[in-house]
């Protein structure tokens, strides 16, 4: 079971009533509000209150709404404050108390036949029909052009971007996704230095204040769990843009994306993953993801000190995916759809420079590398790179990282679309 | 007596005169003249001057007005530079010259029976007139709505944040503010370190060419009286967010507002001012402005080293606000309406840590306080908060502290929209 | 020779493509698509290429074009992959390979009798024609309204700015210029600290990343040359807002504008530079722009260790421009239109503070230089200053420098529309 409250949507909601001075027309309004009332939802300990106890509240009515959700009954209790003002006129107080409703628990919830997004946290909450519908919105937001009314679907939306380490690729990326679709974004590069945080606030108390500015955040944190730990603060969509050795899953999303745009499926791919295995988050969020699809091969080519470690390759075997460790990338590179080059991270080795320089130079995506790939594969990389991939390549038209570096801001729209509008 | 220049608005004068070519017509535009004349003016040092002395003004006209300013008669004259085209036509140079016009000394300039706003300096600023007017637009601006007329209000405009100190909460919440109405904004989070200013240029400086790219600029600096200087240059309207020890009047306004919309009034509450009264920017100006209201009784609660100063203990005697101090924290929460809770700073302590600690600890709002609180009354906190407030009774309705924290973005609406578009 | 490649606009012409389904109508578009060819091409590197040689392009159509580019023949191949869709549709797959053609080698690219402005890199790269142009649109800029169609000229573009080193005032003045014309922005104020260039990325590769997020990147570097970099990579317009010792070109069109401005005229014209002329990019870059007028005389007045470099003084010479050094201030502000006095940078001394302190108040402008400064004459500096000169004279009408940095304002708004619609 859990619990949902619908705090977040409460201010479009209180738009409805604010002009309202009796009770029927507010039941009246319950279609809108189950639209309104899933948004942002499901986590048990999003509990808001606001301040209708006081003696200046002379009249209150309950509305109870029976409603179908997820093809469950369920019901919602909303108590609604009314004031009865000098002049005579019942006038709503602006706030409302919002009880919970009880529903199965359910992965996310459904609108029509789609799922409904609420967060995005962590490469693992996608299963294989939401990535798919994720995708298709991800095509449309490719054909977006300036001055068209796709390019206003955002219009009068607020994202705030709290970056509590740098990362300049992954903001711009959202910032511009936001802006392409009319949106308007307030930006704090530098929250850990900067915001109240530095002051010892709680990062559940930034959000609550920063939840009153915006419509959606798209957070970066240096500690693992950071982002789950806003959402279930939030009445508003969060989305993980990385959080420390953690998760980043729209660069996981936006790898998968590429693969499909850039060989055409997924289903039945070779995918050879090369470099840092140990401690690269990309590879191993894609292995993760690409376990959903059917007939997946996959090839992990690297340094022995950063090889994949067991919890993936144990995912993968009760997943039914094949794979194999090769020390022969010009084997693999011959063999696969999509080669997934990684920075090997010199942060890692502490004071073995040799070990680092070691791996560092051993698995290099070259003009030979090339030479063997077939005509239909494609190169891949997260970015930044050092000399991993040789530049010589890039004019290649089988290099894809820039093309995939493109697909995250499609990946982008589609999440905020989603998480802001839904479907 | 004090003197206007028209400089701030000339730019949208100028747009008025662009197109003419004769007089009379420039004549006929001295009423409209007079609405734009009147913004952002008041200081007397505010002189600007446009070059018209040079050898390719072929024609200058004066333009002289004789109007009736706050009820007394004044004068303004305004040269208008022509010049003399090859083709022969006779067009403006775009640039006037503003003399000065007399009035009266007037705390601020009336348009209609409303108080015209120029700068947000300081809270004394405000008379209770002024207030509750701009109490009465912070409540229109809590019901605009994504995608209406309302939310387009500042269109076009633009804000530049200025903070020689960072202070992410404040900036987002102006942003936001500025935003929500459709304007834009240009962001300077750290503008002692990156600005002009690391190369010794003057804030003066700086405040004229910022100017030249904004409409109106909200700043935060580390020097009390900053903004006032700020605004002593400027030609477009200055908000103070925050000059160092000084004055921080947005908070100010906010904190009066919430208490406001949470109590339902201003007379006859009572208010405990709790924590650190002595550094305490935030309750010494909450002082300063309940003084300004009938009938109201302030509690200060305080350990020992950082007791309310003299200053504000003498004011509101000297306004007749009945105040005492007390060391009894649970029976000040029993009689009061609002308990406003600080944070200790540790800062003002040096070394003495051990007397940081125990003041710190000595007075916490938990759920204990939360037991005597009346029903109606509210806790408040200008945030961030440490452990003076404890988290358990965030939930409680009477925890006001984030709907606190979000009028200030309604109080910043308000203001940004009383300064850029007036009443 | 010049090769030209037309990717940079390909997203433009793709979505001209992507609702076609048949060859005839892409050929009927040649037309819009020479417009859109010429924008951010001449160089040769810009290769780019899609990935189009994989199993699921079924269909594949060559598309030739023959045009007449600047007078010269030449042509442009474009291959537009189809893909078959399996409900037997013929869709194009949104990727075309851009193949080169070949014109002689010209400044810049001609539409209609104005030069296509493709990126601003230094300020030789402007002849006279092409300086007079520039200021034609920013005279019209300076007329831009809040609120009218001129003011959302650029709306829907999305402007980059990529700052390795921070200059708030031109990143401020830029920022302003693309909202004043309706444009977004995205800010990095602090690429270097901040971005991917941290981990040791190319700044090619950070360019080709951020130009699949932005229309146009203003970028300011460390590097003298690292703005040619940048355009030689992009397919978007690049704007230099200063490389390092190198160029700032913005900076000299609006100090030319400003000089043609406030006198009328830039033939004719007695220019003395004051100053720190050894180091100081700007009187560099503006001698070398003045050298483009007729009848120029210009005036070196400088402490002996900062004179101005043989170079500049040769390159003058054979221009036909007359030049003198000159000790004695006053006399060459009685004779000049324009004294432009520079700041004596303190960070070309080292430890020989004696000598900065020395250059430093040799030359100051005063009360006493403005006594002797003819009527039409007026005042430049860069800005920020000093104490170079006395802030007394600011009031008086011959003080240019902050209507210069405003101009800077219109500079760039017209070089945005520039290089973002064309003429």
């Amino acid at each position: 079971m859990c619990t949902i409250f619908l705090w977040s949507h409460c201010l479009g909601i209180l738009c409805l009533f604010s002009s309202l001075s009796y009770i029927p027309t507010v039941m009246a309004s319950s279609a809108a509000f189950s639209t309104y009332a899933l948004h942002g939802s499901k986590l048990a300990s999003r509990t808001m209150w606001a301040n209708t106890f006081n003696e200046h509240t002379y009249s209150c009515s309950i509305l109870q709404l029976k409603q179908s959700i997820c093809g469950k009954p369920s019901s919602l209790s909303v108590e609604i404050p009314f004031e009865l003002q000098p002049n005579g006129r019942l006038v709503s107080k602006n706030r409302v108390i919002c009880s919970a409703f009880e529903v199965e628990n359910t992965p996310s919830v459904m609108v029509g036949n789609k799922f409904q997004l609420e967060d995005v946290i962590e490469a693992q909450q996608f299963d294989r029909e939401t990535l798919n519908a994720i995708f298709e919105v991800a095509r449309e937001m490719e054909l977006v052009e300036k001055n068209t009314p796709g390019s206003q679907l955002l219009k009068g939306y607020l994202m705030a971007t709290l970056f509590y380490e740098p990362s300049t690729r992954t903001r711009l990326s959202f910032e511009s996704a936001m802006k392409r679709l009319g949106g308007e974004v307030l930006t704090t590069e530098n929250a850990r230095e900067f915001s109240s945080a530095a002051k010892g606030e709680t990062l559940e108390d930034t959000i609550r204040t920063v939840e009153g500015y915006s419509d959606i955040i798209v957070m970066r944190h240096f500690e693992s769990g950071a982002a789950r730990r806003a959402a279930t603060t939030a009445s508003i969509p969060i989305i993980n843009a990385g959080d420390g050795p953690g998760q980043h899953p729209t660069q996981a999303l936006l790898d998968v994306y590429t693969i499909e745009r850039e060989i055409g499926k997924l289903d039945g791919i070779k995918v050879g993953l090369v470099g840092d295995l140990a401690y690269g988050r990309t590879v191993r969020s894609l292995a993760h993801l690409l376990a959903k699809y059917h007939d997946v091969k996959i090839y992990f080519v690297s340094p022995d000190v950063v090889r994949m470690k067991n919890d993936i390759k144990d995912y993968l075997t009760s997943m039914g995916i094949e794979w194999e460790e090769s020390a022969d990338l010009m084997d693999v590179a011959s063999k696969c759809d999509v080669i997934y080059q990684t920075r090997i991270q010199r942060e890692r080795f502490g004071e073995r420079i040799d070990l680092y320089e070691e791996a560092r130079g051993k698995y290099i995506v070259n003009q030979d590398v090339f030479n063997v790939l077939q005509k239909h594969a494609v190169v891949m990389h997260p970015l930044p790179r050092l000399d991993e991939i040789t530049v010589d390549v890039d004019k290649d038209p089988r290099a894809a990282y820039f093309r995939q570096a493109k697909n995250g801001l499609y990946i982008r729209m589609a999440l905020l679309k989603l998480l802001l509008l839904g479907w």
